[in-house]
């Protein structure tokens, strides 16, 4: 009888844009969040034996799930030749804009990484859930990879090889989250963008990234309110989320700070001065959701920029 | 005999775009600046009795210049019916990049503020400056004159009521500036840049201008110097400035952070860790420019954030 360890992971959900900052903002959420199971396996290769919470949709194929990839890219990275068994448990829905592909990913290289004592730095995590974000979305962007990797909240230098900055959070700085009962794919909603964007438009969200950043460093929750505008990618992606319009207006109606899509949405979040005002955030955008657009949704308040993916158990079992 | 009172006051060149921040970044420089002498005539409206420094290019007309159209916002949002004397005196070359119109409206508003005790708040200064921008420029963008008046390194939310913000400057942090003896027509330099931007750069663009602030408010000099990018208007302009890439070059071999075009140029700035630093870099410059380009130039050193525009001098003169 071999004894073998079996190492348990979590890589929680990720809020990313967030407003202004399209493709170079993210943090991380308490919850929800994927698990993922990693323990040796006899032959090479990676083995992904099963998936649950995903309704059968993702694919055991490891060449063509994020989970597969990025623990294939950690291997060729640190010349690991050792086999694989992997177990998913997705705590998060699939294309909900709360970097659900990326946390597969991640959670999974956090357990491999454990597992075989590869000791990668996040520099290197983050490259390989690149790869694997690439698989997933057709192009690969950090700003949920990242903060699913060091927490907190991010800030993205893009580049072949992105600059994670890690930005200060203003005490009582709290997230209302909405995930309407909706499907929006990632790359349709990057289509609908078209690859040019009126200048005018552009220096309006530079000032406003500018201004949060100013905002964040001094704890200024008004002019924090004032840059959470999104110039660019919220008016093309709105109409993909039947209640939008209804949810975002409920939110600040609730006194929330602003309110915009998480990624590509369909999630919306707010941002908020407490939990306790979270908490009626997220109730009211849920209820414009129902009443306005017929959308039930999940909702949940959590803190802006919560830890990153981790070590939950290793335990020895028998094989 | 009728005692005046003139009231002298300076406002100082600027530097705008800073790189990354197109239309939304300044800081104002120690020198060189525009002075404006202001005096109560018996008359109602306003005469610009003389300007010299200008070799005799800036037009008389109070509606055609850019310290008469200024001083006139003042004198209606006001309500104020006197009648105004100026005399400009122009320390700041014409169309550099330096915020020249910007500074010769800036100090007749101080002068005139001053001389009839308006109090008017720094917003409305800037309303009233912008109004003469339009005149000069064809446009109003407040990065000279948000700067010129406020003093420091500021960032703005662009608007109808722009919102400037006070930004934290590292200590030694300098610049080095050469102007080179050539001209930039600022109308020309922005039609030059079209109306539309590629998405990528865009994304790039803000990113930089977000790493730009976290290295402001960290003193964090490598992050500086990573961010000091321009993707969008720098690689269009620097065709219209005979031996930029050479200047550019030459400072930052000289060991600068980052170089750009000051405004829509042809002046060229470089951010440095200190004073002595910014000597070396703006000599490597001029340099640079005269052998590659044959372009003569003026070069000077200054703080990053001086203080804005100042009243010098208030004397009562025989009249």
């Amino acid at each position: 009888m071999v004894q073998h360890q079996i190492v348990r992971a979590f890589a929680p959900a990720t809020a990313s844009n967030i407003g202004c900052g399209f493709d170079i903002l993210g943090f991380a959420l308490e919850q929800p969040g994927d698990e993922v199971e990693a323990w040796e396996r006899a032959e090479e290769g990676i083995e992904i034996v099963s998936i649950s919470g995903d309704a059968g949709r993702l694919p055991l194929d490891p060449q063509r799930n994020t989970a597969g990839v990025a623990v294939q890219a950690l291997l060729d990275a640190t010349g690991c030749r050792r086999g694989v068994g992997l177990r998913l448990r997705k705590g998060l829905p699939l294309s909900s804009g709360l970097g659900s592909s990326a946390a597969s990913g991640v959670a999974a290289l956090r357990a491999v990484d454990h597992l075989f004592g590869l000791g990668a730095p996040p520099e290197l995590l983050l490259q390989c859930a690149l790869e694997a974000e690439r698989v997933a979305c057709g192009s690969a962007h950090a700003d949920n990879a990242a903060p699913c990797i060091y927490g907190g909240f991010v800030l993205i230098r893009p580049g072949d090889r992105p600059e994670v900055i890690s930005l200060p959070v203003p005490e009582g700085l709290a997230c209302a989250m909405v995930r309407p009962h909706v499907e929006v794919q990632t790359r349709a909603a990057r289509e609908i963008l078209g690859d040019q964007v009126p200048l005018s438009a552009a220096v309006r969200q530079w000032s406003n990234v500018g201004g949060l950043m100013v905002a964040l460093f001094r704890s200024d929750f008004e002019l924090l309110s004032r840059c959470l505008h999104d110039a660019i990618a919220e008016p093309k992606r709105a109409a993909l989320v039947p209640g939008f319009a209804a949810a975002k207006a409920a939110a600040l109606g609730a006194g929330a700070l602003g309110s915009s899509l998480s990624g590509s949405g369909p999630s919306i979040f707010a941002l908020c001065t407490s939990r306790r005002q979270a908490e009626a955030v997220a109730a009211a955008m849920a209820e414009a959701l129902e009443r306005q657009a017929q959308v039930s949704s999940d909702r949940f308040v959590t803190t802006v920029g919560a830890p990153g993916a981790r070590i939950l158990a290793e335990s020895p079992s028998d094989g």
